[in-house]
């Protein structure tokens, strides 16, 4: 991705803090921490912060990068949760932390790089950064709440599906654009596109992940392809084909926990066939173009060219 | 409790700004978070918050509440999470989160209530405070991941126990009274008083809990007599008799969870009459001296009265 070599520099500022921030004296936290942070992941949370910051008449890189932390440590502390309620082994084709210690690291594990986060948004200067922190936070474990309410209910429809990823992931991308627009004192009317090109982007980009998870190769998605399903999560495609009669009993099963692995390949060549991954793929597509219109009319730096080429890459990427 | 009699608005006050800073649209969040807050609890954070404000110039009632409410809040949603860790099903007499709903929600209502307590200390003016507050919450996060480590562990010293039962306990109540002591202004000394004194009244709270964990009945405790020992939390008495050769066979029962409703009285008996008990009160009571002598010097208000009370109180509590 082209995108990150112009940003390099940054990049690695932001990975040497997320590390240092994550030193602890107790060995466990210390290991799990950095299993998690060498584990991965396309930091698309800092590079949105940096990218959004240039469009702004003070870029302070130091600044910049504790609002960059924050967001991503944010992130990941929730993922550990993730994996802990959705008894997740895998994730980016490594173990996850509950699996390569147990449910109880895992939990404070998160607890504790929640309070990291915590400490680096606290050293963050401008008060306002704070208060929206900590408002996307909260949003952000609503959301968690709402997906348990979901599981496994076949009575949801679009407007459900798309509240749920606003939360899980359109939220934290539209505070990191917004926050990185806000840290470089960009004007109101800048911010306000940042916002909507994150909040846009970031519906595109779950979409697609739930499209991968059905559409991709377990070797690829670095767990089991389905595994939305089989954890009781309807995503978009399925609910284009949630009534079909003969994708219901895959379904069951799949909620049940007694679907089996050759059940398992002929659900995915069900759905791939059915024609809903095409119709979620077009959503995906609209919301890339609102996010486009959002920055078309910023200035031409390279930073524009830069969410242009992310948004180029949320709608074809494969991994 | 007479002590609570004298500042009973106050404490109103920071109870409906705790009802209030748990308010969500989402109904099983509210319900979980208000069925928490309804089991109630000593509140002795927010009266030490309180109390310790009363010795500096400036009481700002408001102020004093945000402190309160976030100390609060990270203690009620530490405990959500250790239920969650030590399978819990009861505390203070109720059903707690996890057994009312289940793990996944007790989870998330934990991670809701720490967000919570991050928007109420950005709220909060002094900025000193921020950074106190995410270390207080950082250290408590490494004391759980201790408390794992040391699970079942039966070769643990009084060092490993007084070091755990700092960060579970001590700590947070000094941060209380420290933070008490600061937002009203009052000079280092005092502060220094006041946070030793919420240091060494911690300690001795929690020796006293351990030793109730013993010594008291199931329904005065509201869950099982002998919990901790269950749970394969080796507290202050245990360590007294943890070689003794007729007690190991009980302990190594109660670790494997195989030890019977008539052998678990057993065991509650051979503690309670192995002398465990008065030489685990005596350092409770060594610890409650020196909190008292911290206070000594400081002026006789209303405050002063109600923390050599509530010394007082530790050291005879029954419940």
């Amino acid at each position: 991705m082209s995108f990150y070599k112009s940003f390099r520099k940054e990049l690695h500022t932001i990975e040497k803090e997320l590390e240092r921030s994550l030193e602890s004296n107790s060995p466990v936290i210390q290991e799990a921490s950095i299993h998690l942070l060498k584990a991965g992941g396309k930091r698309i949370r800092p590079i949105f912060v940096i990218l959004s910051a240039h469009f702004g008449p003070t870029y302070n890189q130091k600044e910049v990068a504790k609002v960059a932390v924050s967001l991503e440590l944010i992130h990941m502390a929730s993922l550990v949760h993730d994996d802990v309620i959705d008894h997740s082994d895998m994730r980016r084709g490594n173990p996850t932390v509950r699996a390569q210690w147990n449910n109880q690291v895992a939990m404070y594990t998160g607890d504790f790089i929640f309070s990291r986060a915590l400490s680096s948004i606290g050293n963050i200067e401008m008060k306002e950064m704070h208060e929206r922190l900590a408002h996307t936070m909260l949003e952000i474990c609503k959301g968690e709440i709402i997906q348990i309410d979901y599981q496994q209910v076949i009575h949801q429809n679009l407007r459900d599906y798309l509240r749920r990823i606003k939360r899980k992931t359109a939220l934290l991308l539209s505070s990191s654009c917004e926050l990185g627009a806000l840290v470089s004192e960009a004007d109101r009317q800048t911010v306000g596109h940042m916002r909507r090109f994150g909040y846009f982007a970031g519906m595109a980009f779950q979409i697609v992940d739930d499209i991968l998870d059905i559409v991709s190769t377990d070797e690829k998605l670095g767990k089991p392809a389905g595994s939305d399903l089989l954890n009781g999560h309807l995503t978009l495609p399925i609910l284009h084909i949630k009534e079909d009669p003969e994708f219901v009993p895959y379904m069951k099963k799949a909620f049940e926990g007694t679907l089996t692995e050759v059940e398992r390949e002929e659900m995915l060549t069900y759905i791939r066939q059915s024609g809903a991954i095409e119709k979620s793929q077009a959503l995906s597509d609209r919301y890339l173009e609102k996010a486009r219109k959002e920055i078309a009319h910023l200035p031409n730096n390279k930073a524009k060219k830069a969410l242009e080429q992310i948004a180029a890459f949320i709608g074809e990427r494969k991994y």
